[in-house]
């Protein structure tokens, strides 16, 4: 099979989504919704065989799926038309070699997160990066929803008044028993201190702190955390409650939890300033409940007129059709790859507008969230600092 | 550009969809989403010129970007590479001849909704169909819902009983004023007699009485209606309220609307029956709610231990992660991607297994029933009766 | 024990409601939560023993615990201190005779619904009345919600412009088994023709009538009407679906079903109009949904800055503090009771200001509409006018 | 007026509740509406004359209006048929000293929350109230509700397993801006630290606490908390932010606000199990959330056949006639009537079965909790144990 990529998409290559994978597929459903990519290689899995399995059953070319990472950023940093980014989608412990591998080869990345399992290998990739001058996007896919666009816009330009309040959690029901002790491959390696770096604090509550650091726009000074493991035999927290201080003065709460009953994937954002509250939970993104200071809670559906500018651009479907969980993740590549491609034509003026993505910045910011939770918690729920 | 498409992808055209247009990009995403699908050629707008661009702007090969559907049916049927089947996403009168010159170019066909404009040409095409031995899928997306398909089998197994009572209704707000008048384009053909066939009982009432056949398995034998035009100087319905009564003793109501504020696209459904009632709404459609009679309501979730086979077929993602209307838009195409790879590969024993869509035989229900409501209303009311 | 009563409260008398009964302890507590009556004699239950047993444990003045209507409607007319309303609140074929008995001694009356059983005993009712110069309350407590009464004053002052459609239903589902097979005595006079008049259709259906003519303000001028008698053996509709055609061009839905599983009482209104929407429901009346054409629904709240002097009138905690079914009830009582008051001194300049009640030309009004739907479902579902 | 006292109710006063106040008149409607308490006499104000007004506004005795707490109560405790109780709903700093003066004079007590300023007087009631073995009520109305009583019972009788996560708020936005600087009356004295002993966390924190220890049953041993004053110029805390270690291992979260525009009085809780979570709020209060693990959320609702004992006992109408504020308040009331009643006629063998309220117990524990919160905070957000 022969074939040339349509100059509009980016050539993209994957790392791990292989057989038995969850956010594998979801990266590349995310990748073909805008069909701004085409996926044209691929390391998918841990064995070889695997690897080729997995590979020819998306239909890639049977030269371009690999053994192994290494094997891929060498040969395709050697072909004209190589990839020119690759998605990580392995577990966490996975994401510094492979990235770092990449990099070096001059190939952009795009991490799943949490971009590190500590801050020591997000700061040299961060160098790194910054070194070659090349992208690395983290995929907080949450970051992406066009309510929540909507909702940092609305902060920014204070229609909130000065942020007072902030409630954010992320809980879900999925480990509330011991799952990985069955062979649960998803469970097994996210309950491994090794693979995981962090149980829910890593796995979820990172995703509610970059989720409130996406909306108010200020970041958390110090925190006191408790992170408990539930779940008998269980050895990574499977539960975590934060108290947040925001620079600005903002108080703020966080709740993640894989062991509460009735919570699918409820991520959920309340904020509340002095002229106004807003809530957003992901498990109806379609709609933001919007309160000015004494009037009545107005709710603002996606997709229609009452939604600014900044959520209308990652806007696919009118009001009333309902977008999801596939549709904002490929929002979010789609705003990766405005900045792909806007850098592969820099010289003929293209330009990326202004689409956006959280970065190895915002990766290294949210792993020394993850260390400073772990560290108060460790010491008995005190009050720890967070300074970058 | 030379393209040799994945084999186990299906080679698709269009015909509409170009600048402008809604609904071609809505087809053209979902069937990009599970990667089963290639748009390979096209006739997108009314204008070679329009075409031409719209076609670039896609990535198709400039030679299969047609001037006119003629010309693509038999140019593409000519082809070893032609395309397998068509999607028409034109105004409602054209879908007609545009089927008719690809079915005659024995071309598989996926059309929009209404079928037709009038049941003469609907079983015009289902004979055709027939005769050639094609398949011919029309798009009534809301039946490839996950709890649309979970909600069908549990009727089908008698999870409610005797069915008793019907209420379906689909409300949308965006013609409350004339926005016709003011050249809006998707406005004018849908307030226009002669492009659209009907107006809220052919564009959303059809839909709201597909989605209540898909889920009751029992036709409607009679039904007695009201079309209003509430705006000043529309000269089609933007209103409608039927009352029903179904084979088996059921009753049901009815109503579709385009001129309720509060409601951008709410389509919603309850059926209830003699062991119990159950309740599904498009805007939050990752919930159905239902009650075994004497018992508390649950909530099901899609992606969740409770959703049974038939719901979990076309689901992409896990409970909590929302799925959206691209989802299962996307569903209902890979629904018919099984049966067009199934024929393509007959002889080698492929097979479609569970996968089903809406065929001209529906679609030519939905054409008379259309057309019953729009002669009760005309008689003042009146029941009328339906048979095929 | 020897009583007199507190001069700002009103002497009140009660037939019906003793033991086993549910809607006379709703009276008796709507009744005393504002402090604005006193009960002071009863004719409990349809024996004597059972009368004198229910008004002792209530502690009623032995003396005037009676046996009988007809004698406590002459003893108290004759006393002093004698009542000065009586609640009904038996059965409905037993309201006429009650009432006209009582309004014969010159003693106003506060009925429950529907007035009567049939038209000619409500005119009955309404000449009598107005030849003695009595009051005569119906007791439509769903229209003396507050958010009803807001709702109410936004269609007479325009906000919602021209009202275009109304869609009110009343679903519950106690009655989806045979319960009155079984001897349980709310289910047995409630679906015997001779003792209730009508099915859902009195019961519930007047209920859902008199909401919406509450918030339109205008009368139904025809409609057609199935009922349905769905469960087993069953001689009185547990179902009916309306088609409403109101004065000044609305179109309206009008649903009432005993046998929907998933609906305790589940009253709910949504009325469209050329400039906005409403939608209220009994089960979480503390919120109205208002939707100005164009802009996000806003959630109006009982008790807030947002809710008019109409709803603000009838409310007595403060927003986010619920009221209910009693509060609604009660609101009615004390509406009635500024009437009574005012009356009993009207020599003294008090007045009854804004408050307002049902009476009996609404009782009237609700028994035509009942016998409106009765002949047009006996035609077959035929369209009927209604006239007074 | 000569007024004798039905001997099923029981004779009641009160202190404070005059003109201007709100609470008071929710006392007197929840004494009211189950009829078993009669105001019998009162010292409503704090001025002579505004008792009076107030007392004869309420149909009092003239004899029995006072003109302050303390000639109230050697007044009544010297009568033959003197007061049997007193219900005291003066600003927090008075309920000390009156319930004192009650106490002492023998009679019951029943005290709003909190019920003292400091510990050190809610151990002195606590003492006197056991030396004189008199009933000392608090009225934590909230855990009157009946699916709180049911929630509770769910928890004792171990439907949720093993209790790991309480997760508690209380948000209102009444205060988010400086009310009392504008001399609103309720203001004023709730944000006067001498009047109210605390901010949020007196008010309605204290709530958020009982109604978690009403469900959970297990004591908070230690916690730490932020409390924070956002309005400029004020001086008590306006919010706070609590983590809570409960005894057995839960671990929880109390968050109560009065500046998050969008809520009026939301006051939620959610306790999540090894075996399943619940979910409550009390805007909604008539519906429970309960997921068993690993099955749907079921919507328990109140009066419905799904609701245990404990729950159906302060249950007033059937499922689907909303009860609310009153409703729950007039519950505890009457619970406490079962008990004064049980009192009155211990020699007579009558008894209180079931029936329960918060006591000085559960007073003294909230201010040490309160007493916690504040200590904690002042310390920077340090742990603080909690211990009796």
């Amino acid at each position: 099979m022969d074939k040339a990529v349509f100059p509009g998409r980016v050539r993209l290559g994957m790392v791990g989504g292989g057989e038995g994978a969850f956010i594998g597929a979801v990266h590349r459903h995310a990748a073909r919704l805008d069909d701004r990519y085409e996926l044209v290689a691929g390391a998918l899995s841990s064995t070889a065989e695997a690897s080729q399995r997995s590979g020819r059953a998306l239909g890639l070319d049977p030269a371009r799926i690999y053994d192994s990472y290494g094997q891929m950023a060498k040969a395709e940093s050697a072909r004209e038309d190589g990839i020119e980014a690759v998605s990580i989608v392995t577990p966490n412990h996975m994401h510094a070699p492979v990235a770092r591998a990449f990099l070096e080869a001059g190939i952009h990345v795009i991490c799943d997160k949490p971009v590190t399992t500590n801050s020591a290998d997000a700061r040299m990739l961060k160098a790194l990066a910054e070194e070659r001058g090349l992208i690395f996007a983290v995929t907080h896919n949450y970051s992406a929803y066009p309510l929540v666009r909507h909702a940092q816009r609305m902060v920014r330009e204070g229609a909130l008044g000065q942020i007072r309040v902030v409630q954010v959690e992320y809980a879900q029901d999925w480990l509330a028993e011991a799952l990985e002790q069955g062979g649960q491959k998803q469970a097994a390696w996210r309950t491994d201190p090794a693979k995981a770096g962090g149980g829910a604090i890593g796995d979820i509550g990172s995703h509610a702190w970059q989720l409130a650091d996406t909306i108010v726009g200020a970041p958390v000074e110090a925190l006191a955390a408790e992170l408990s493991s539930f779940v008998p035999g269980r050895v990574i927290d499977d539960d975590v409650q934060v108290l947040l201080r925001y620079a600005g003065g903002a108080r703020g709460m966080l709740w993640a939890s894989q062991v509460a009953p009735g919570h699918a994937n409820d991520l959920r954002i309340r904020v509340y300033g002095s002229k106004g509250g807003i809530e957003w939970a992901q498990q109806h993104p379609n709609e933001l409940r919007w309160t000015p200071l004494g009037e009545p809670t107005r709710i603002v559906e996606r997709g229609s007129a009452a939604m600014n500018a900044a959520g209308a651009r990652v806007s696919r479907v009118p009001a009333g059709h309902t977008e999801g969980y596939i549709d904002a993740f490929a929002a979010l590549y789609s705003e990766i790859a405005s900045h792909l491609l806007a850098r592969r034509c820099a010289n003929s003026g293209a330009a990326a507008g202004d689409a956006r993505f959280p970065t190895i910045d915002d990766g290294l910011r949210g792993v020394l969230f993850i260390e400073a939770v772990q560290a108060s918690s460790r010491a008995g729920g005190v009050w720890v600092s967070l300074s970058d």
